[in-house]
């Protein structure tokens, strides 16, 4: 039987990502897309190159009540913060499962939304509910959960490389420098953001606070004594390259950590561990779900270098959003994403 | 004795360049450097990466009687068309000489104005008294000229290709398939202009009408039976790369080819040739005040392509501006471009 | 049934896509893949991103016998020019259907290998056997094929755009601005093509004879009156734009031209005729198996201009050799491909 | 009076930009240049686009007695690290200045080459005599001295960032995650540095044990506790930025740190420190002779991250190495470059 699915915000980056895999997945149906009103109307298959010659919906402006209409199992949210906040109580109260890719269910704590996200948050209660959906690590949480907050994208890069080794970073400083390609900022209309400016350049951002800090902390727990992360732009469309500087607070063998990655990503569809001293380059996983990690100790085993990639639109946005999909309605984990 | 010069326009791309390169003119003292509001008080340096421990006037919003009040002998317009066309006659009861970037002087017949840039210009009389600075073909016009129509970026390369085979021109088909770089368009805040759209990409634009097309046409004058003009964009920053397609008339040997070539720009400074079938690859250029040449002879001298590279905000804006200037007040025209 | 099917050069750009292609295919089963002696022993898997998690054979180094041994019902050539004349009437001799992606039988006339491909052709006779696979202009002379030459892809590109116009062209005179990115020169260990060198840079070549001319001469037949090519290389990964400039010998009305185009693809899965005056840009076609032509009249009708674009490893090779695979042996078109 | 300079490795990138900066500087006259067979007989205006019009000696193939005759003052050796190793003993028994931009002199301790060099040392009794010129660290030893080694581009960016800071280092861990352009590689003739190989593409490289890492280390002193150096590679030609985290053995504050900064580096015209919290981007000094730092206290002063940007291929190599020419002659340190 199929699951009928309906996406909000699906002309953005990594909406019309989701609305791509959605469509050849064989257990859902698109019951209905939609956008902002400057692309209301557009035809189904302008979403994505992918989907020529794919019937579908058109794209609506965002209506509540339209939405309601179109009889939706599961609701896709690749919606601004602000947006989704006030979203997923509405969608609750409909008992509609809410898979969200935004912000704005990925901290428990509510002091934390002013800082990091720039408002007040308007539903504060249902972050409990929430279960955050970094699928490799959610162990049974997903099956048949109702609201889902999607990670972010530098995060699931960080936290993939890091949650196996979890017993290693007692007391441990960690410096996650991390590299994103601009489809991470999503669709932008600024100077800023142009091939212009971009071509040839680089920088950092973010570097006091960025709100996948107090996600990635959260997740990690209060083992490390020291955590910082720092973004950069790379002058490319997609894909994130997290280099990870670890000190230890003891001696570790390669074969520890080989084997807290084994134990962890065996049996993962999606998680690739390299050998010892194998590194992953970025166009190894841009266009895949997939996530490849090396590493490298030094320092007598003191330190290490750890690097994660994965395409941010992908593993970091849609196909995670599919993992969980596939994990809550019962499909096998890689249906639709192989 | 030094020129007081003054920008306006200065913050955009090829106002930028054209500060760059008069901070280092030993015959121009910079009197004031002129901006939207946005950009009014940011120092001189930080217009460019080249003025870098350079002293010059901070960066004003503009304001005409600012303007008056720091005394330019000659003013440049790195303006928007419609600024231009309304600045130039205050400048000209002023007496001040000026030297327009923008396409507001670049026609003689007021009436192609409203079809190719959207307005009804308001100084038409002042279109007979422009002169076209395409530097190389103005003979003695620019000396002492109090209004000078830089030429367009498209209309320079294509331009210098064939003003010199002008007389081999009669009765042939000219097809100009032109390739830029985005900073032709200027500072960009659209969606279209991001490196997230354009990496990768390529399009053609502007095919039914570019208002490039005029300004070569009425150079060229009648002799040609046909000429066409498709503008494409290149996902790189700078850099214009004109294909040229003639069908002669009559058939051409190589030898005339370059004797036409050779008789206009040997003595051209900025201008070169290459041998019959070499053609220049526009990273020869970038970065360079200079225009390369190349052509071919195919279809047994009936047809050719001529290649014609420059930079778009060098010789196709700001350093052919600088020869402008140096030809209106007698300056050799190597001066502050070599 | 399944068919058994080998690639020889699969490490290759175009051949890589071929396994990622035929690795999916309900109906095919790889049966062995082939490259260069450097490649050998290389895991499945690491032919391409996509193939992560695929099982499949390890690349072997091509050795004919081992290649029979593995008893495959079509072989894929994605190999070099030369390699492929030499393999194809070996294969022949063995009765096994072979899709050639190399240039060694797309010209019917072996008098112009030694100029265009640089050798003297070693099985002349099989030329006429090859059908060319330009698949939408193939009617029933691919069922059941032996041999196919997979067109070359500036080829595909300006012939699927040119050979509805058939019955306009009488005469005309037709200019190929072709630009294609850099993955149409396969893997290339050279200065000349490494990012130092082609980052914001941008060439013509092969202006005096590109290989692709007179095989798109020998498609179009005798009706126009010139044709030329004039090939570019873009600064990107991948894909092909053409924009081809036409020059009637009579007045054409845009309905002539888009009744024409409707005939010929309106039943094609994989040509998108976009309305008179709406151009394609790259990047709707990379990655995709589909070609996207538009087209805009010129001079009351006398000229068009017509925009072709594909992706160069898809429809330019790979998918087009999979659309030719399917027809061959009775698999709907689109198998494998959406 | 004129120094006469030559150039051996004129044709690779760094020498290029080299022989651009001393067409154009005052007191150098270019007596010849030199590089490898296959450029030998290039005229002088190739080798760079800037040097146009330029006159200067033809490009002639390396021989040592030859270039005797040319009768330098000054040797700029901009060729690999084993032929300078080899030729600067013979230019010290000739008494000729060399500034050496390889890695051959940079390191004091001979028993390091093989290891990161991957040669002994043909001429180790010279590494004593090198003034390893990170010009603004150099106090009077530039002054008169005979041989230069030129610092690393990397090496550069980094240690300008950190040597300021020497007095707060004391036990602190150091970890420098530097990215690069694909030029700081050389010209590559390898598929691994081809444009289709990278566009899109980021990978780190050189993890355990980079060359620059020994020259960092020796120049920082004992201070710090722990060093790490990882090098990435940029999809884009050119510019060096190094993100330097840094854990403090105390609490810092930010005036502290701005006030080493200001007393290194006020007085120097081509470094130049950010405000606390303002990060350069790279492409505001690519192009230039600067080196722009930024930095930002994190965990209550605890912790610093650094950002140090420089064009690899000027400040990193060929501007540096003429600041050093200014200095070791007596000239203003800013001749030839401003």
């Amino acid at each position: 039987m199929t699951n009928r699915v309906s996406i909000v915000g699906a002309t953005g980056y990594s909406g019309a990502e989701l609305v791509s895999l959605l469509a050849k997945h064989p257990s859902a149906e698109i019951a209905s897309v939609f956008s902002s009103e400057a692309n209301a109307g557009a035809p189904f298959a302008s979403i994505h190159p992918s989907l020529r010659g794919v019937a579908g919906p058109r794209v609506e402006a965002l209506d509540f009540d339209a939405l309601l209409a179109t009889d939706p199992d599961t609701l896709f949210l690749a919606t601004p913060n602000e947006l989704s906040a006030e979203l997923v109580p509405r969608l609750a109260a409909e008992k509609i499962t809410t898979i969200d890719l935004s912000g704005s269910f990925r901290l428990r704590d509510a002091s934390l939304y002013p800082l990091f996200y720039g408002f007040d948050h308007p539903s504060a209660g249902l972050l409990d509910r929430a279960v955050y959906g970094l699928t490799e690590w959610c162990n049974g949480s997903l099956e048949g959960a109702t609201l889902v907050a999607n990670p972010g994208c530098y995060a699931t890069s960080i936290l993939l490389a890091l949650r196996p080794l979890d017993p290693l970073l007692g007391g441990a400083t960690i410096i996650c420098d991390a590299k994103s390609g601009v489809s991470g900022a999503g669709k932008r209309a600024s100077v800023d953001y142009s091939l212009g400016e971009l071509a040839g350049n680089f920088s950092a951002y973010g570097v006091a606070g960025h709100r996948h800090q107090p996600e990635i902390a959260s997740q990690l727990g209060d083992g490390p004594a020291f955590l910082s992360f720092v973004p950069h732009l790379l002058p490319i469309p997609r894909g994130i390259f997290s280099t990870i500087h670890i000190g230890f607070d003891r001696s570790v063998e390669p074969g520890e950590m080989a084997a807290a990655y084994s134990e962890a990503y065996d049996a993962a569809p999606f998680v690739h561990v390299l050998d010892h001293g194998d590194l992953p380059s970025l166009r190894s996983v841009v266009g895949t779900p997939h996530c490849e990690i090396g590493f490298q100790l030094l320092g007598e085993g003191r330190r290490a270098v750890v690097v994660s990639v994965i395409d941010n639109l992908l593993k970091g946005a849609a196909s995670q959003a599919v993992q969980n999909f596939n994990r809550i309605h019962g499909y096998a984990e890689t249906e639709g994403l192989s």
